[in-house]
């Protein structure tokens, strides 16, 4: 996808020294557009913790680069086969609910087992990172494909007119490699000429919505419009939404989906009035080891401070305000789970089907 | 009640001169305590267009005194009744949703009709604007005590364990005279004695939850955690709320309530998980005639500028950030409408009752 008309991925090795990982900081978005180097699996775990990259499928692809720096870094240990072992243990502590963290890692170690030395293990874990990035990326183009069949639909059902999708938080391609998840049937369907706009939620706390998804919408030209996270149910009951896409953090077996907090809310709404709602789940989301998403899916508690204050630009300069009395005592959930029971679809990179453990099944029947 | 332990009201006269209107300038909240002076009715539009008061009480009070301003400016006119019905009118588009600025223009206007002299209308519009002013706190604190009883039971039931309740916006003290209307009875419980803890949702755009709610709750010393607007699902379907008790700006006549914009997704959450609904309506805000709140009652559309910036502290200043790229184009609905059917019972001055036409009968038989 573009920024600035050049196209971009969210993560690349340095193009003179491939020791050097490479991504945007995301916490600058859409203020400043700003690269910054992961050289060390201190700097990886950083960079998924503070959410300089986040989006469950980047934090994928980069916790398996994580796991190539920390094979380079194994080099220098007395115990390198440890050292790999308990820093992808720690990595993998970064952040609790996203699934693909875990699959990721695990991806890698489970790869590496074999090969005996360290420095084949560091060609083999830079060649598998770059295969996982590249299956993400192709994970995306295929969900793109098979939801653009769903917006062609409700296109053709409404005679061409203009087709309304709200979508929460920013499960586009800056939360991925390339095209997103919620995003990609999106761009599909606009580079396909179907008239589409965008109902973007703000997506409180720390607004992923106005700071990434209205930045990337506006830098592919696709027609959109910012909203407060209270405003969809309004814009549902009067017929204003035609569907509504969002990502996951971890969907369950039978198809609870934690997502960021507030999809719940909206996934109410959505089924209160008879609006699709589907989730692009690429199968790297789905924790097919658990079943009850409300009970057995971890919610991320954030700092405080990411609710009291909102960051945006002042002057050309990025700058936190304070939003309530300094001695107001705030709590921040980052996500919520939404009950299959809500969920129209998974849309997946095998196809679409229902929210529930007897459709996943037949997609992914090696998985049960 | 208090602002740094000192009793106060939202609206009062100058202690030197009764011609001068003061409230706080609510734009202001939490960050500076600012009184300001309405002179003329064109201060009065202002304060309520621009919500340095705002909360349909409030606002209903305060356009009562604007009709007394307008009295006392209708002296210097050719035509006084004329320019007193004109000024009513304008006064009355200042906002759309709220039903009391209507309510308390035309109850002010029908004192007025039989009463001759402008200086006479001077004299009574004062009485009346004092009496609608007394009637609010009156029908505020019968609310309080029939929405006691509902947090009692609540208490009992959990054996005097936290009752944990949360509201929307700002239905408090500030959006009325004095006590609030939702949080009338969390107020009357605080004060006998039950452990109750509030969930403020910051509600987006403007944040009056995060601005007024938390410091109004925190200046009595009442329990309070500050979220985000998305949160609330996540909170009750981990039984973390008992109980919600919102406000209105217009209750229909079959018990459908327009409030603030996100109020919808709080009820439908609420409902999928089984913990009451409460809406503190007083009669002024009940608009006894129409029924159908989704497709009746007006939604003002407000700047979308509310929505891409935020406003909070900087550096000991009040400052606005920008949260999006600056051409992204937002839409900002001030309101949204909660069907009856999801709404378990209206707190009203005259006793408790369900969201219908044949509940709220019983309590205001001579309205239908």
């Amino acid at each position: 996808m573009k920024i600035n008309n050049k196209n971009c991925q969210t993560i690349w090795l340095n193009e003179n020294d491939n020791k050097i990982v490479q991504v945007f900081d995301q916490r600058y978005f859409p203020h400043e557009i700003k690269v910054i180097d992961l050289t060390s699996s201190d700097d990886v775990y950083f960079a998924i913790k503070e959410m300089v990259v986040r989006g469950a499928p980047l934090i994928g692809v980069t916790a398996a680069y994580g796991v190539y720096l920390i094979c380079l870094e194994a080099q220098n240990k007395e115990n390198p086969n440890e050292y790999i072992t308990n820093t992808c243990e720690k990595l993998k502590s970064a952040r609790p609910t996203a699934v693909n963290l875990d699959w990721a890692i695990n991806e890698m170690l489970t790869t590496l087992e074999h090969v005996n030395t360290t420095k084949e293990k560091i060609a083999v874990a830079l060649e598998k990172a770059n295969a996982i990035k590249n299956e993400d990326i192709q994970t995306s183009i295929k969900m793109g494909e098979f939801g653009l069949e769903i917006i062609k639909e409700i296109a053709r059902k409404k005679n061409g007119a203009l087709v309304n999708i709200l979508t929460h938080c920013n499960a586009g391609w800056l939360a991925t490699i390339d095209w997103g998840t919620a995003t990609a049937p999106i761009y599909k369907a606009f580079l396909a000429g179907i008239d589409v706009h965008i109902w973007v939620d703000e997506t409180r706390p720390r607004n992923q919505g106005a700071s990434l998804t209205a930045f990337e919408l506006n830098q592919q030209g696709v027609k959109h419009t910012l909203i407060a996270d209270n405003t969809g149910g309004h814009l549902m009951q009067h017929g204003l939404v035609d569907l509504v896409i969002v990502g996951t953090d971890r969907t369950t077996k039978n198809g609870d989906v934690a997502n960021k907090i507030g999809t719940y809310l909206k996934a109410l709404a959505a089924y209160d009035n008879h609006i699709p709602f589907y989730v692009a789940a690429p199968s790297s989301s789905i924790d097919f080891s658990i079943a009850d998403g409300v009970n057995n899916i971890p919610i991320e508690t954030r700092d405080e401070n990411e609710v009291k204050y909102i960051q945006g630009l002042l002057n050309n300069e990025i700058k936190s305000v304070l939003i309530c009395p300094e001695t107001t005592p705030a709590v921040n959930y980052g996500f919520d789970v939404t009950p299959a029971r809500l969920i129209t679809g998974l849309i997946t990179e095998r196809g679409v089907c229902g929210a529930s453990e007897e459709e996943l099944k037949k997609l992914f029947p090696e998985k049960y």
